[in-house]
């Protein structure tokens, strides 16, 4: 008996993590063996790959590199992680995953949802979520939200314009469309606790 | 008047290096403008990239993550030193481009010649070479010279077995049958003049 793979997508600023402690804790109470995780997830193969893409000395970074970085430490990160937690029956909840990639260098850097789409086919190899959960939130206010939390590190992808945000928006929403039978759109701009439960129920429906 | 691209492949042993160097010389005693580069080549991001796939800790290295690491290193090093030598008319002879990926990954790992040359496809975005030297030698002979280097440091991919190296110089071959209109086989057996004298001639004509 194999997991469920759960993804959760959305920008900076959507409130995925604040919702997704909340779903791993109340599941983790019902007894149901949930691994929550996010690409590198402390793989230190896709670690240090991912240091090389928020290297803020890596300016000069072409969108091809960047765009096979994040599949190369997708692929580790899935081989390591995700794939061993799913065959031992195990739900894994991973913020982040190939419709990051689609949105961000497919859509909003122009690179092709086609061409991006190819090689993270690759990086995958099948291995597709049972359920994706797009946090859909207006760039203005998901980017302000972000500014209020002076904890955290302003990094090298959140100093792209508001346009480029708003092209990401497209983009999810374009694949939320083009996939409507695995991608479920969440209004993130609604009350934290009524995001919550309309995650929580769609992913008790896909568990059950 | 853009510059011509050509390529070098084969198995480590196969003397691409010493007889790289030697035409370099030659040609620039002529007064041509010729880029000696390999793969990282100094470039810093793909240095970097680099290093995480030869770091002999990392172990437990996907196949499919390192053909995309290569693929991104590839990548990052045409942008910032091939192309821009190429356009302002200079030469560039690169030691290793895709086929090594083609040969070593595709087919020796077995990852697949379409699979690895997809990514491949989208890391060179059409820039593919005009002429390419495939130092064609038996596994046994490769292996055997590079062990009389003793100042060159044995790396990971040196410790694969020789049936791995049988099954690149197969990929090698069977690449170069596929594309005899770009690809020259070279008998890197012969003595190093020979070699230098053949790659010489074939370099010779594609830049005249």
């Amino acid at each position: 008996m194999t997991g469920v793979f759960i993804t959760v997508e959305g920008p900076e600023g959507a409130g995925k993590t604040t919702v997704l402690e909340r779903i791993v804790k109340v599941l983790s109470q019902r007894g149901i063996d949930i691994v929550h995780t996010r690409e590198p997830g402390g793989i230190a193969i896709a670690e240090q790959i991912r240091s090389v893409i928020l290297n803020k000395e890596n300016t000069d970074m072409d969108a091809r590199t960047e765009a096979l970085l994040y599949a190369a430490a997708r692929r580790q990160h899935l081989v390591e992680k995700v794939i061993p937690a799913i065959n031992r029956g195990a739900h894994v909840l991973c913020d982040r995953f190939i419709d990051s990639s689609l949105a961000y260098q497919g859509f909003a850097r122009g690179l092709g949802v086609e061409e991006v789409g190819s090689i993270n086919a690759f990086a995958i190899a099948e291995v597709m979520p049972d359920l994706t959960l797009l946090f859909d939130i207006r760039p203005e206010i998901g980017l302000a939200r972000i500014h209020q939390h002076t904890e955290r590190e302003i990094n090298r992808l959140d100093l792209e314009d508001l346009s480029f945000h708003k092209k990401v928006r497209e983009g999810y929403l374009y694949l939320a469309e083009k996939h409507a039978d695995r991608i479920v759109v969440i209004d993130a701009e609604q009350k934290e606790e009524v995001v919550f439960q309309q995650a929580l129920a769609k992913i008790e429906k896909v568990l059950s």
